[in-house]
């Protein structure tokens, strides 16, 4: 039985993991905190049944197995260094140890990195595609959400050698705002979210990079993300040129074969939405013929399988448990 | 002084032309006809000060100076026909006469087209990019939403010689859902459209080979079409690969260039929303660089500028009015 | 451990509580049916890992222990006698057994009663104000979701006098549009619901004669339902005049104590917010004065403690399971 | 011609505002100007086309015929006594004007009035109640977006005789959340507008005195605002107690001859929708009886004519112009 600390538990991402590991049967505990509530506990939810604490970086290397961060990017070093002097194992929500070079993370988020050491110790949580790497890790990178749908209908087509070599890897991805997170601004206002949908960071939104990075070959990669007026739920719509030869056949029977033994990943008919994964970590992927290209849809719930349900996932991995524990109550059909 | 007939005015488009003519300095009436009234006039609206008449189809040719058609495609032949053989001027807002080879229409839709010659006589009502043609028309075929919208940011890059000879274009679109129309469906069903985005017609929608037979060039053209959870406005984010030692100068230039003139038609710095163009006959361009690419993100109403407006603009057009006349109303700046 | 059927299984309540039910520690198995398949099993979802069967009403009798029926009203009866002729025990979430005497119901719904005899014997179930009865019963009325969120909120203070005798009691109720049910049309197109508010069947609605049936004194009872432009939730808006002496803290006093030991119904500080209670069974209270009147407030969900929810928790304490079993992975703090 | 200022023209009533002047036939100029621009002028849409000024206040006395204010309650002091030194006429969208009685105001607003004497000098700018007034004043308070949809219903029974003596008056209202302004915050953050209902200031909302202020009666006045999840609109639901002998058709006949010269007021068959009132100045009124008491339906848009339409509308009826100038290009029929 697990004792979890959830840190940057009043966020999005934070508060729904703290809602699937309250229905895990090997968590013996669950420990929200923030640095935000003031240095008193303030409740997590209108009754007050559950309760955030201030953040205790003491307690994070010596009262916990697990400790998930789920905070911005460069903020949660000490929280981490403090984790890793104890024996709780870390699963970094935060981008900070998604790149394996120090330097790629210097130039993407305009700052040094303040422990380099640990860029190369982290593994990258796509689980799909990190199982064995994951297990024995102290330090799991949770992935970004944009990445992880579009990694998770890419690669196996990439890794199959489908792709014609050295052609643009285009991804179009749609977005609902709570990817955002919960702070209010001009971004997540809702008159400016209903009824409007925009592009933005084009060329340089910093999940861009972070997909590049992870694609063993080379391919020029061209990612533009939007925003949807919708609370959750992410489609990457994924353009690629396949090399001479292959066909949608084989591009069905790359996805499936990668994931025959993924529980949260599957190939579906026709084209998936996002209301179907809405809630649940599933990600569903579909894939069409269109002129020539194979056009790739990858629908995930972003605040899970792009985030917290991907974290537990990992937990899952790292202590051995089954992979779906805590996972299955939200695996619904329902919209 | 002009009298104007709206044949399928109980549609999001027609409803939509109807309120423009409403407020036109040029129109002396506007009559609102269906066939779906059974034969009796019924209110337009819930106060009962507009009603839509029964289609008279001996009135069309006779009545009216200008008979715009809101029909599905495929059944509006005959309404064409009575219009034409009379005086009228007629903007067909259905897809029946915007391929000028009628064998490409039987191709793309799946029947024979049943009157060829009218194929080649009518012309493409991209106002924009055919004024001097649609001033002299008798038949203005109106462009779909989704070419609107893609041509519009395309057709600049093309003719200005940017794009890579032979290479994709690749165009991913997404719809608020009036573009499915006002019919009850599993498509319009409003637990299926709310907090859920997803890709359709990936490889088959009928967009794809209008946007193609407006090229003069040698592109394969991928289009992807996309639901998001709002009821008007259409964003397309179009990929396109520049000929060497193109910038993203040249191709804001070649934007400035191609609408310098054009009053609804405009680049913007940074992405445009189609909350800005909500309502309105404006189309806003953006245009940034991704990892190689140029991409071009072109938002407008898909009701106004990609259905009524553009019909309007159109009858404009052909009759000598000033281009905005009836459109400037819808200028505002509010979501 | 039993064995359920759930009739009527594509419809959004059905597949709500098929999705609770696989939660369920104390459910051997859950068989999905519907009379719409047309004879053919069907996939549940897109992935086809459950499915639907034809409904099977000689099944009903004698293969499950709990038969759910999820069907309009006034279509359940050979799906109810079947049930109930076996050993099964019935939670009917229709209208048909909701009030005691037969005339009210033909008065209501303009048809006779096809078993008046099953109006008597059956339980109402409004779990919080019925345990007793449940617990013994063979045929529980599963409440309408609107009564159920008046009732919660108005049978404290009616049940501990606070009421001003004879006085009106006013409800003035939002849904969201999944209570309409899933059928594609007017009502439920998107273009209708979406960024639109109204009030329907204002004096005629047949949630205000059930509302009325269940309060044990002489009150006029005004209800008036409203659409609002969400897919989940309900919010009941209750006024009531207060009999002289009646302070707000008696009322708060008499909603605290009401349910003291109701795991899903609780009064909390301040406003409640349907979005504090979607997707679980939850019912949170506010009470307020305004000028002279009480304002309760109760936010439920209408698809969970409004109908499945409610159904999954009256067979626990039928059968003798934890009331909260199965419902638990509902309780989630997240919008 | 008229030379017009909306001063706090980058809010959401003072931009729509600036849109419908732009169409106003008698207008000759009109000159945005915000505090907030930080002494620069700023352009008013992504296109440039038009520009907010800093404000001025000696302008205001000097260069306009006009000036409306469309600022918080509290700040606008300098503004309207500058306006009022010189020839404007000024229509003050704020709530500092709408209290006859300073100290009314004072006890609401918790603060003394600077200039107690505009109290009683301004009139009340519910048009259709108090045009004759309207047209001779210098200050007009334009009303409350809640108590216009309420007044509107309200007044006609009221002032008819048709409710009974003493008895309470319920407003239950709907609001879109463009209600609460542009800033970001809590209130306004999509997630927590977003498939959420909720009501809020029960018992202590300022627009209950207003309304109660304008009643000519002695009611208890009981008003229950609400948020819903829409940018605009606003329904009033009013639930009145009618006298003995009073029947629905004399309910009817009360609003019926109250707007018969009113161009933006109508009583329809059946229940409003918010929809077909959104962007229009028209308020849509329903009425109907349940289980013995009146219950009135008043469908508005917030921001225009329980705001910026009111505001012209009134300007139409101080300066002489027809009453719908300007407005008419807002009457349309779509959502």
């Amino acid at each position: 039985m697990s004792r979890v600390a959830i840190v940057g538990a009043t966020g999005y991402a934070g508060a729904e993991l703290g809602r699937a590991c309250f229905g895990h049967a090997g968590i013996e505990s669950v420990t929200l905190m923030s640095g935000r509530t003031g240095g008193e506990r303030t409740p997590a939810d209108p009754r007050q049944t559950r309760w955030v604490e201030p953040l205790d970086l003491a307690a994070l290397g010596s009262d916990f197995d697990v400790v998930f961060l789920c905070l911005p990017h460069g903020v949660g070093h000490a929280a981490t260094a403090a984790a890793l002097q104890g024996e709780a194992r870390v699963v970094d929500l935060s981008s900070d140890h998604r790149f394996r070079d120090a330097s790629v993370y210097s130039r993407v988020y305009g700052a040094d990195h303040p422990a380099p050491e640990l860029c190369d110790a982290a593994v990258y949580g796509l689980t799909e595609h990190g199982r064995a790497d994951i297990a024995g890790a102290r330090l799991v990178a949770n992935p970004g959400c944009y990445p992880t749908a579009a990694l998770l209908g890419l690669l196996p087509l990439v890794n199959a050698g489908l792709v014609a070599a050295g052609t643009r890897l285009t991804i179009d991805a749609k977005s609902g705002v709570s990817g955002a997170g919960k702070s209010p601004s001009d971004t997540t206002l809702y008159g400016n979210v209903n009824e409007a949908c925009r592009a933005y960071g084009v060329g340089t939104h910093r999940h861009a990079p972070e997909i590049a990075s992870r694609i063993d070959a080379d391919h020029p990669v061209t990612f533009v993300p939007h925003l949807v007026p919708m609370f959750r739920g992410m489609l990457a719509t994924i353009y690629v040129e396949p090399r001479a030869g292959v066909t949608l056949q084989h591009a069905q029977a790359a996805l499936d074969d990668a994931y025959a033994n993924a529980p949260f990943v599957h190939r579906i008919e026709g084209q998936p939405t996002t209301g179907s994964v809405a809630r649940t970590n599933h990600c569903h992927l579909g894939v069409a013929e269109a002129d020539g290209a194979l056009v790739v849809t990858s629908a995930i719930d972003n605040l899970v399988k792009g985030a917290a349900g991907a974290a537990l996932q990992n937990m899952n991995v790292m202590l051995g448990f089954d992979e779906q524990e805590g996972l299955r109550s939200l695996d619904g059909v329902m919209p």
